[in-house]
């Protein structure tokens, strides 16, 4: 959920950011579910944008077969800070970015957009890793796995 | 999902954290649906047990009224690490801890053990913002709520 | 989950659907964690497209204001069959059409299709009851709410 | 979510159930984000206890493994009806029982209870047919299986 200024807190207080600072953009739609008591989509559910977003650029690029792929990614970490309120019945623009490839690990940054809004209503990332599906160690990325993230990467 | 071993990252690295790390402790029941295609509780699920256990703690020590108060929490900030899978029918048992009461900021964290075991398989935080539920402006912590409160710190 | 055929049952079993035989449709997006471990939607999840599908129509056509309108919906029953399995991360297209109209309640019926699939992988019905926001007691439908759920009505 | 009465509908409307009309009983805890905007458990969240209570007994029992067991559960047909409304953050008493054990298909049974009250809050049942893991192709049920079931049925 969104929240109201602080105004006790530092300069390194977290920024909504623009859509110039992600390379990738894709729509999701809500659910009446996803709001809460208080009116708004619930904060937990802001992952599940996160993990959908990510999930399908890679499946669209033809570098993760969920059901099948013997590499799949496990999450280590998850952030997200709330700046303004989303809400159903308003779909939700993704757009991500990839800032860190490791040998087995990506570190995902999302920033969540109310509809035609230019200011994300929330930012957040998520770490991956790579692993092998049987065995659940990590792996070496795959080259046409680079090559997908790379798409992703923001010129510096 | 709980993730393995990363064998380049520094020493900073988030730990497991043990059961005298949190001040509080509740249960919360798994569900069939908490499980993945990847068979492990989904991570984004985490984040509903730590909405959970902090709002029930709240509700049940008589300062919070998530139906008629007037006062009411935002999130302006979550984060979690993941240190080993949860599964669905297991249990998870959720401790808590205040680390900073503000004027009307609370950041709580939490860690979520699988029943029995003495390490977190997860441990984040989330920032609380209390704001008056018509206005959404932030509002000075009821003196009820700031004992409340003080229950969970841990002594320095 | 969709399931598989059975032949042991009578002739009055639940068939898959046309599209002809919804008088409206919208399109829901999946996500990552609607898919179970079975790979697959998970049976609740198709409950939530329902929910969604009605509640847009009706906020589309003004006549329900979900955050601060006098008369809300509250769910009596539901039940749905399912015919084939729905998967992320392709989109659902939710048909739905007014079956009955009463003096309070409304009996909406549901098919779910995969994107470009001539058959409801899904079909179901709920029923509402229009209550006071307040008193939660059953209101007569207002008159541009008929209106609204006459459109969805299919000819005889 | 739970309903108001309904004064022009006929003798067959569904009823709430007591305690003794199931076999088995389990909890389960509620959680925030399972109340909606209108501040009760969403409608659709009552599927995922039914779900959960059914799988926990068969996994409980010895004759359910969600992760290799080469028969699992697709459910091909799912009801509810509501009678009263359940909230975040009193528990849930779930109880069910079998009304049918066909070759490969099962009828379940679901009435949800408010923590100490005597009539369901909710009763709905779910129909799953029992198949193989890899050809999703349904198979007879396993003697054991058919041993767990039993014990769920009650004297006629």
């Amino acid at each position: 959920m969104g929240g109201p200024s602080l105004n006790n807190e530092s300069m390194t207080r977290p920024q909504a950011q623009d859509r110039a600072a992600y390379a990738h953009f894709s729509t999701t739609t809500t659910r009446w579910m996803d709001n809460d008591m208080y009116g708004h989509v619930n904060n937990v559910t802001y992952y599940s944008y996160f993990d959908t977003a990510v999930n399908t650029y890679l499946i669209d690029a033809g570098v993760l077969d969920i059901h099948a792929g013997q590499v799949i990614g496990l999450v280590i970490e998850t952030h997200c800070n709330y700046f303004a309120p989303l809400s159903f019945p308003k779909p939700v623009e993704a757009g991500i970015r990839v800032a860190h490839i490791g040998k087995s690990s990506v570190r995902y940054e999302i920033g969540l957009f109310e509809a035609g809004e230019p200011l994300s209503a929330a930012s957040g990332h998520f770490i991956h890793v790579y692993v092998d599906r049987e065995t659940r160690r990590p792996v070496h990325l795959p080259e046409a796995f680079v090559q997908a993230l790379t798409r992703l990467q923001l010129p510096a």
